[in-house]
């Protein structure tokens, strides 16, 4: 009976700042999302705790949750596993809440698969103004780096495809600001509200 | 050049309180939209400015608009005329800005067949709480008022349709955050951030 809640993945380039800006969303206090802890085969750092930075597993136990389709995504850097576990990302959505996801691309293009419904955000550097800068004080700049930030800006608006919105990291509490308005948004969508109306009308 | 504004459009039930959340959105510091004030033939009521509160007519003036298609969408009401002027929302949304409109269904509904990329948001009683109160507190009401609602729930439903976005006005507050909301997350939208990326790259 409970409507299902949003799955929520934030994505973007590595070093666009996905981490900086998800724990600006986290550390806010009105904030109503459930963010899903990774699975994580690399050593804890100091400071981390298990179940609340990372679930740390050995390479065996996270092999084993690769064979059994306990992951969403996972993915292998610089020797260590990462992953999201599926068991806690079905069931928080099944109880009506909003689940956060935090990962690289490789893994967003992986949970758009399952999860098609998702909502998909592409975490953008600010590189359409800086490019505006540099093509308007051209005089001061190398072509290169012109050259180097359009190309940088054509691998981007590639990469944003898969993607349903896109957010610029100008500053991170502009870009929390916006993640949190695409979230109260997509509540309002037509579609979803219509469902409510209809399965109270049911109840009848 | 200029990436083009959104066109939003407030409607609902008559009665629902579209007057009163429009006049509190606008009166709020950080607003960024651009009220599209109405045409109408009926009299200033005592503190309306021409030009303000509305632009007024005589009845030869609006028919003349009319004729002419100046008018986005217009009704008469209690033996007057009221209008959208169509020369200032396409002037607007050409300058890149946002237009909001506050209008009738009937209204909004000629809106969306002129300006199908319109963002319509249906603003909605807090029927469904409501409805559900009336369901739980079952013995305390009478089984009249509760068909009275799911009758209202359900003609709700069907009025919605034509909407993309639907904004339960449960508080006045609460309903212009979920607005403005909508406007950032729309500004986000794929689609729109990927074409100004593609603006940006064809400059060179």
């Amino acid at each position: 009976m409970c409507e299902r809640g949003l799955l929520i993945v934030l994505s973007g380039p590595s070093g666009v700042g996905k981490g900086t800006v998800r724990k600006a969303l986290f550390s806010q206090p009105d904030i109503n999302l459930h963010y899903s802890i990774s699975v994580t085969t690399r050593k804890p750092r100091e400071g981390e705790i298990d179940g609340v930075d990372y679930f740390f597993k050995t390479r065996e136990e996270f092999e084993q949750m690769i064979r059994e389709n306990k992951l969403l995504e996972w993915a292998e850097y610089v020797g260590n596993y990462y992953g999201t576990p599926i068991d806690y990302v079905e069931k928080t959505l099944q109880e009506g809440k909003d689940v956060f996801l935090e990962i690289e691309v490789q893994g967003a293009l992986q949970v758009r698969k399952a999860f098609p419904e998702g909502l998909f955000i592409f975490l953008a550097p600010p590189s359409l103004n800086e490019l505006k800068n540099r093509i308007v004080t051209r005089g001061t700049e190398s072509e290169e780096l012109i050259n180097d930030r359009m190309k940088a800006a054509k691998e981007e608006l590639e990469m944003m495809d898969a993607y349903d919105y896109v957010v610029e990291n100008d500053e991170v509490e502009l870009a929390c600001e916006r993640i949190k308005a695409i979230v109260v948004a997509e509540h309002c969508k037509r579609e979803r509200v219509a469902q409510r109306y209809k399965k109270m009308l049911e109840v009848e």
